[in-house]
């Protein structure tokens, strides 16, 4: 009989799939896929009952031209640089077929990375035929996360081809400081580096507004992004690339970079739902004139701060996040797989390590439940650790 | 300034998504790019309409429990062996990844496949890191399509890993004897090759239904297959891979080959559309139950048998084709890139060869367009034979 590809055969279930697997045969409080409780805002749905039926056929493979635009308005760049995808998953995954990969003379291209590490970026890369190296996080007890920056800069080889960047942080939560990125544009540009910024949570954020990258580098840097994190829809499959603009080089062609990663996105999926491009078209100027992002904001604030002060109150140490909908937390007593089968499912530290060690007992915790759920989980905790006191 | 890969930089628009960004340009009649004019059935979108608000957030990579039931129930197949993607393109790619691909010996594996080649299995074996080989398939002008099943046999190489079919076939209609598949599986057999069976058109045939490949090979054919073509909703995005079964390998793992299928997919889209997938689920059973397959069939034959008769009397060749949307006809004055700035879109022969030149003069034209459209460009070829003659 035939064999997959070593390739394929090393592709498992993700960790997110399998926890909520867990959570669902567990009947658990499900705070570890990083899906909302929230039902997307109404003026997203009806635009999208109202597509269905009315555009239900391909699409172009770049985008509807009119959710290009929509993006571009939000985001202050071109549309004809945006490339809708299904979702941020596949954006990142056509960057990295795009971007790095074997070459001719048998060596691989190297993608710099942080650690701990949103769990597809490692396979993506290695499907794509490049090497993933990664440089750890510091995380003290007292300060939380922290980018060390030298070793960033000594991870850089002549193999390094592109920079894979998540700001705000899953998991940590970190929100990069415009200092921060000046430095890491600095290292782009003196090794010739492309810049991939996933700011899928880019607004959600609990402090300063987060710096898009983008505005640092134009010229170098390819930004993902997501509606279904944006508009609590995250099974809509509707995310998309900001390209670097043809305008940055005079030496590439006219259509820039985008026309070539549209072709290779078009042989992943061809094009995204077509009446959910509609509907996220029509909802992204809705969504940043009603404020409903701020409205997400205050309403995330809160729920973190009821589940982070309930996690210290059991003696949690948390680690507060500047953004995203996820906090870290460490707790001596506390095993994700443990706490699955007793009704709660986060997720474990070491889902986001594969080539450091994780820091013990490290969990990512989702707030992006409801008010109920949290509440539940906390007194689930509470009886856990109660138990084993 | 960095630089894209090669294999990214050789990505382009789609002929597909170019005809209709010309047919859109030159108001012309699209006849070229497969997607149909008429609106999905009501079950359909009704279901889809309930799932929006209910189901919208991320689905297991594998797909909706009860859409893989659903496909495994109208497949004859089990569930468990079913992976949904995002269309049959996704379907395609993952299966590309997950089969052939470059060894750690630096050579590349090759796939076997015919010429007419659907335009996306070439560049997706040229991403997976594979080498496509086409043999091409025979055109008489009295006997239409035969597959030259001395020239695959010829093909085999010991790098051969694959063989990638097409029945009902895109774009020669052709669909395949249960005698020809039966010796195609003896040489799959012999040279222990897979098998990718697409099989997108299965339910639009005008003579005998086809033989889908996994009856005959259950334990080397994956099945690609498509809720868009099927229920008219291209724009869907919800595909699938039937895998072979579990037990058909007593080597391999428990879970089959399907949960390695899955975690390739899941580094591509991570899921398909959630509530699309839930529409789909309850259609499938629906659309079977109610005849719509077979008053598409019906439907379609008429508008074939219309654009047929026209194409014919205006003294085109017309092969008929026994299946899909779409015929091959030729005429000695038509030329694709002449017909759309006059009015009418149609798919140049040569957007589906690569390796062996086209039929001089060949045309996909497709059919599953309105009665009116159809006689409009038949009107519009009308004028323009004439003013040729």
């Amino acid at each position: 009989m035939p064999q997959l590809l070593p390739r394929a055969r090393a592709s498992q279930e993700s960790v997110f799939a399998r926890m909520s697997r867990l959570a669902a045969h567990h009947r658990a409080v499900n705070l570890g896929q990083g899906f909302p409780a929230d039902a997307p805002p109404a003026f997203l749905l009806d635009a999208a009952r109202r597509a269905v039926g009315t555009l239900d056929q391909y699409s172009p493979p770049a985008g509807l031209p009119a959710l290009r635009d929509a993006i571009g308005a939000d985001l202050g760049v071109d549309g004809g640089d945006v490339i809708v995808t299904c979702g941020a998953t596949e954006a990142l995954n056509v960057l990295a077929l795009s971007l790095y990969g074997p070459r001719d003379d048998g060596s691989r291209d190297e993608v710099l990375m942080l650690e701990p590490v949103f769990d597809v970026y490692i396979p993506q890369t290695r499907l794509a035929g490049a090497t993933p190296v990664t440089v750890p996080m510091t995380l003290s007890e007292a300060g939380g996360w922290s980018l060390n920056l030298e070793a960033l800069k000594a991870a850089v080889t002549p193999r390094t081809r592109a920079l894979l960047l998540n700001s705000p942080y899953n998991p940590t939560g970190t929100v990069f400081s415009r200092e921060e990125l000046t430095e890491i544009v600095a290292l782009a540009r003196r090794h010739d580096l492309w810049i991939i910024s996933d700011e899928v949570y880019d607004e959600l954020y609990f402090g300063e507004k987060p710096v898009p990258l983008r505005e640092l580098a134009p010229e170098r840097t390819f930004t993902v992004g997501s509606a279904g994190k944006r508009l609590e829809a995250t099974g809509w499959r509707v995310g998309w690339i900001a390209c670097p603009p043809a305008s940055a080089d005079p030496h590439r062609a006219a259509a820039g970079v985008a026309a070539n990663i549209a072709g290779v996105r078009q042989q992943g999926s061809f094009c995204s739902p077509t009446p959910l491009q509609a509907a996220v078209a029509a909802a992204l100027p809705l969504a940043r004139a009603e404020g409903f992002y701020a409205g997400l904001r205050a309403e995330y604030r809160a729920r973190q701060d009821l589940l982070a002060g309930g996690l210290r109150g059991l003696g949690a140490t948390v680690f507060q996040p500047q953004g995203t909908y996820f906090l870290t937390a460490i707790h001596p007593e506390w095993r994700a797989e443990a706490l699955v089968e007793r009704g709660v499912a986060v997720i474990p530290g070491e889902a986001f390590y594969a080539q450091h060690p994780a820091p013990e007992g490290l969990l990512r915790v989702a707030f992006c439940k409801s008010r109920d759920e949290i509440v539940q989980a906390l007194e689930r905790l509470t009886a856990i650790t109660a138990a084993t006191a």
